[in-house]
């Protein structure tokens, strides 16, 4: 914990202090994807007229101006439809750009606590901000330093400033529509802000240099901070391999009669339309395998009957150099369904722990983080309003060889098969160790896998629908 | 113009036509970034039932599914407040890719039409068909292929198909709000679409099969149709250069005393910011200018009195690779402000015309293009509830080089001061040159250029404080 009382703090020239400020934002650029490269978000948050614009304002005189980002939008009520950072997942700053956020998720929640007419119950606030900080050593991991700071101004101090307050700057002072005259609202608002600011920087307001030199420090002192004293410690000891399912050494082969398979194809696809579009959640399924274990034609089957404006479906590849420059669960935060949308994942975020894994994009110390990371995002996910569907297509290697030679020859397929594919097959038995894995750390219940066979695609089809319609069935 | 009775029309045979799209869409991305490189952006309406959503299933189906992405956002009314084609600017494909808008400004025109209880007047609607057609040039001419598809049905078919429609899929039947069964509102509409469908593919949607093929071998066509098929025919003749302005060559040298500014401008940037806080417009403020022309400075004075958090500055740098595969424009499109937001740019758009221009990132036919290009985007502005400022901040070349030495010898300004500012000056002539060019071309009466003569800082701020004060109320 930091603030007034133990720090020691000693006023710094100016011109000094703004020279250190832009070295530090350069060497932040300099180490852009790099082992040290990182991006910096500092949360800002107080109390009406202790300063916070001000502060801001200096900052930027003090730094180089376009590497600060600021951004400052409305508030959110935290509510049961999206998780507290979705509002906020495009101004996630990449490697070498600092953000600063004026709204973020715990001024929402300090809105939604004032605002809402049922109170919201300690304990459920505690589990906001639980999860608020789960999110941000999430950032933390994956290269974004996340720094949250508090301007304080004692009750005196405040009704002096808004006894001086110049009529036409008075919009801010009713910023979250509250009355700053009342000491029982002052008091309320500075005890819900207890539940969370314990980690974070206050900073008194009163006095404004000592307030912006403090303020322009500890950023200061962020932006210098190493990577390595703000990740958290990597998993270590012995990484225990997870037993591989029988179901993926030895594929059954069980086939299914074309006829009986169509009629019950045209009846399940409807099922599944009328059953997805009763739902009024969020819909998420997402398609992992290996190559040619049919995820294209499962999908075709799964919106046979939906009309191509109920739908989106996301083919992940590899990411762009933007994306690659935030953390790599960013891209998915921004693709993710809201007002009961449905979303199909051809590849996900799981690329992080096969592919990523396998091909050493990801270190393993950052694999092997990412399935914990997962999950909360996951948790994040279906605690808000969405039901996530996730499918693993398991098939034998023959059958693969197979269907590859087969692609190979028909000339509107050949499309979907290129070296990266044989290149891949090659990696088979680690691409089964590594799915194990998968399924041994994200097998949750509120998102389990589903693993199906697809040697034949008949019965893979239709168990795939079945499955939907029973998961979207038990999690109502 | 298209339509079913003038072109020859073949129903092929399926693989092949699939094989023919994948391999277009292959050669689509494999033009990527070079002179060929393009995007084919398909904007899609018709008939409720006529087969929108099947047509797009089916193609989804031949082609190679990686590379077609469809977006279907709900319908916005036009207004005021936003040009067009606010709403869908994410959606502008990068090149490589197609992408297919179920809703898009043609839909929202004919939701407006349809729906807003005050008639528009077909003065009004043609000029927002005209505006949108001239929005669609500029896409193609800067590789973004439009193709305009309308599906219709008769009266007839249309009133067969309500019959034998499955009670759970009806909720398309009502997609616009729109009574199908009603005669009337279905000859309203097929009248208000002929406004815009002269240069749309129109395809009858009765025939399934033919439908589905004829909407894929159109985008088949379009996909292989060659950039300079649909870029409009460059500028040609002789280039006039415009006259340098006198204010350029000699910068004038009037100074102000120190005591008289601190006084106005304690004055001055009170008044801004008042005067910004009370109009409800969006607010744009552009800065252009040699380096060292005091951009910065008179930014800073410019919010000097406001919140950080009641405006935006925007940088701008070189664009990022995903920034570049899309008109030079399409990063401008998404931070413009809305919802009477105050947006500032250091330095903008007009880069195109300016140091694109005379580093060869913009060829001759771009840069002459971009004048006429950039003031329909202006225009876009004004007339949707912005007030756009532009501001040219002239120095002496003198002037220039005492402040890179100052900036040099200064440790907290030495990052103003790159080799790139010493090179840049070598090309000062020609960048006068490319100024008065722009001047010629974008001095409009909705977006005039401030020129402000800043060999004297003090003199500079005061007037450009001072214009933006008379430029709001002018425009009110």
């Amino acid at each position: 914990m930091h603030n007034n009382e133990t720090d020691d703090f000693v006023l710094r020239d100016e011109n000094q202090l703004s020279v250190d400020l832009i070295e530090a934002q350069y060497q932040l650029r300099a180490n852009r994807g790099g082992i040290e490269g990182k991006s910096l978000l500092i949360l800002l948050s107080g109390i009406e007229l202790a300063g916070k614009g001000e502060a801001v304002q200096q900052l930027r005189e003090w730094v180089d101006p376009r590497y600060l980002i600021v951004k400052a939008d409305v508030p959110h009520l935290l509510t049961a439809e999206q998780p507290s950072w979705q509002p906020y997942a495009n101004f996630i700053p990449k490697q070498g750009q600092m953000t600063l956020l004026f709204g973020n998720w715990y001024s929402d929640a300090l809105t939604t606590a004032l605002h809402i007419s049922a109170p919201i119950s300690e304990a459920q606030f505690q589990s906001y901000v639980d999860g608020m900080r789960a999110f941000e050593q999430d950032l933390c991991a994956n290269h974004v330093h996340v720094i949250k700071i508090w301007i304080d101004l004692s009750w005196k101090a405040l009704q002096k400033r808004l006894d001086k307050l110049d009529p036409s700057e008075q919009k801010w002072q009713q910023l979250h529509g509250l009355d700053w005259r009342s000491k029982a609202q002052y008091d309320n608002l500075q005890k819900i802000r207890q539940h969370f600011t314990d980690d974070w920087i206050v900073i008194d307001g009163e006095n404004g240099t000592m307030r912006d030199q403090r303020f322009a420090q500890h950023i200061l002192q962020a932006l210098k901070t190493p990577l390595a004293e703000i990740m958290p410690a990597p998993i270590t000891g012995h990484w225990q391999k997870a037993k591989i399912p029988e179901v993926l050494l030895k594929v059954p082969d069980d086939a299914l009669d074309k006829t009986d398979y169509k009629a019950q194809l045209q009846e399940l696809t409807k099922k599944v339309a009328r059953a997805m579009r009763k739902d009024n959640r969020n819909i998420v399924i997402v398609f992992e395998g290996m190559d040619a274990a049919g995820k294209g034609g499962a999908i075709k089957r799964i919106v046979k009957k939906l009309d191509p404006r109920e739908y989106e479906i996301h083919t992940i590849a590899a990411p762009e150099p933007h994306e690659l420059s935030r953390p790599y669960l960013w891209r998915f935060w921004t693709k993710i369904p809201t007002h009961g949308g449905i979303t199909i994942f051809d590849r996900s975020w799981y690329g992080r722990v096969l592919v990523e894994r396998l091909e050493g994009f990801a270190k393993p110390h950052e694999w092997k983080r990412a399935y914990g990371e997962i999950n909360r995002f996951e948790q994040n996910l279906t605690r808000h309003n969405t039901v996530l569907i996730k499918f693993w297509l398991a098939i034998d290697k023959d059958e693969q060889e197979k269907r590859f030679i087969a692609r190979e020859n028909t000339p509107h397929k050949r499309f979907k098969i290129t070296d990266e594919d044989w290149r891949n097959r090659q990696k088979w038995e680690q691409y089964l160790q590594a799915a194990a894995d998968m399924f041994a750390h994200t097998d949750t219940h509120a998102a389990p896998w589903h693993i199906v066979a697809t040697n034949d695609k008949y019965i893979a089809r239709l168990t795939i629908l079945q499955k939907i319609l029973d998961q979207l069935k038990a999690a109502q």
